[in-house]
């Protein structure tokens, strides 16, 4: 087996027309990743692990960063003193745990530390109840007339652009992949991995270590389709538009027209629809 | 907004080439559901909040059955007592929180409360520990040898017999489904979710409610990819054959390896690669 970042090569069958062949197959990798945070003061270090997610091993700092961020646990790159793999005597992998040290005398939000959703409303149940709660740990507000105006032919254009810079998922069509564009259709940053949802927070995670943050002037453009964690994480960057190739969910509208953010779908094929925020939007007028 | 089952209604501005006008969209819902667990002597009952998903409504009762066996936290339908939603005073929808009560003198078992691969192995983030402790939390143990035997083009039929009775997905194109075969290629049932997770686990929970497990001789088929987490559902429920429509991870072909599960990738078009144990397929002789 050839070992690739993020890819895996193995031996497969492959089954064409009825006729069989001896092939090999580009896998997207995937393993675990074990997220953990010291804190505290210098001379007492509190060590926590917070989560571990499926993820495809590459930009794994940026990971646990926007992670971090986007469940409202760190607020600012100047919480952050040093990330770093942490060694596991068993583990054949000695990049599948990485530790976030906090800067001397900080201590994490924990009250966020399981899915914020959950956690920070009094009912895990009732859908208001939750969008309010995350409206208060969002960290930017999204301004709901003056952020930026796209002219359709851009949005139409991203996805194209994007393929360009995809490297992995045309190997194993296995990756979600999430893109960062400035309003002049500019390929700002592109992530990949097994999760859509560590994607997003790769994404995010470097939008944080380069003081990108709040993401307000910038079109996010998700590779599959648009559900309410995403539509959270992106809120909890600032980002006002979100262009998904694929279909979103009831409550990835239901979030987005709560937040100002403009929610795009199906954008392939010079079409796209828009679900909520129309006013971001430059289009030829109705016809009906 | 004209709500149905699983399908939201709503109002959107479509843009097609250069040209927008006012329409209407179909999504499909996600919801919240919040699953517990009530247990213990029938005069002592002891409840408690094991999860909260976001999952497409429908099915709720296989979702939440489906659920803590593909945990482990139950291991037979004999250990059920009643199912049954809970009504919360703040939601909108009273459909969003179930109950599951365990027969008189049951007790879960709760060290697979949270995901079994990260508490029953002794490291989370080693990948040979966690294949280990799946095996040992496995209710059913899969005949490498002498399981079922398919015809490649039985396979290649799968996708078109799963299209033409899959409702919501046509209209929404946001869900993910899941269906069960029989080893004649006869649909057993599907279930669909905004989640593929949901979908399998309702898919599982309907065959533990008709003692169908362990299902041995049956083919799962997948609309999207093929991630670590399907696949250990699936050793769960005793599956032999999993197939894709999508792309495998590593660590999905890597655990089907382990367990003796037959895993096909990229089952669209007349095509379709075999990842593991090709033994069960039979196929042409090999051109090379």
């Amino acid at each position: 087996m050839i070992k690739e970042p993020a890819i895996l090569k193995i031996p497969i069958i492959r089954v064409v027309d009825n006729v069989s062949c001896h092939a090999s197959d580009h896998l997207a990798i995937e393993e675990p990743l074990e997220i953990s945070l010291a804190y505290g003061y210098r001379i007492s270090r509190v060590r926590k692990n917070i989560s571990v997610t499926m993820r495809t091993p590459g930009n794994d700092g940026e990971l646990a960063v926007g992670f971090l961020f986007t469940e409202g646990i760190i607020s600012s790159k100047s919480e952050l003193a040093t990330i770093a793999y942490q060694i596991k005597p068993c583990a054949s992998n000695q990049q599948n745990s990485i530790q976030v040290e906090l800067a001397d005398g900080l201590f994490p939000k924990l009250q966020h530390v399981e899915r914020n959703f959950y956690t920070t409303s009094s009912c895990g149940v009732c859908g208001k109840g939750s969008i309010e709660a995350i409206k208060t740990t969002s960290s930017f507000e999204i301004d709901r007339e003056n952020t930026l105006s796209v002219d359709q032919q851009l949005l139409i254009d991203l996805p194209v652009r994007l393929r360009a810079h995809q490297r992995v998922f045309e190997a194993t069509g296995g990756l979600h992949a999430c893109a960062l564009f400035s309003e002049e259709g500019e390929l700002i940053q592109v992530r990949e991995d097994v999760g859509r949802h560590n994607a997003l927070d790769k994404l995010i995670g470097y939008a944080l270590n380069t003081d990108l943050l709040p993401l307000d002037k910038s079109i996010l453009l998700l590779s599959g389709r648009a559900s309410f964690e995403l539509v959270q994480k992106a809120a909890m960057a600032g980002i006002s538009i979100i262009a998904a190739v694929g279909a979103p969910s009831s409550l990835a509208v239901q979030l987005a027209n709560e937040f100002g953010i403009t929610l795009i779908g199906f954008l392939r094929d010079s079409r796209f629809n828009i679900y909520t925020m129309a006013n971001r939007i430059i289009i030829s007028p109705y016809e009906n």
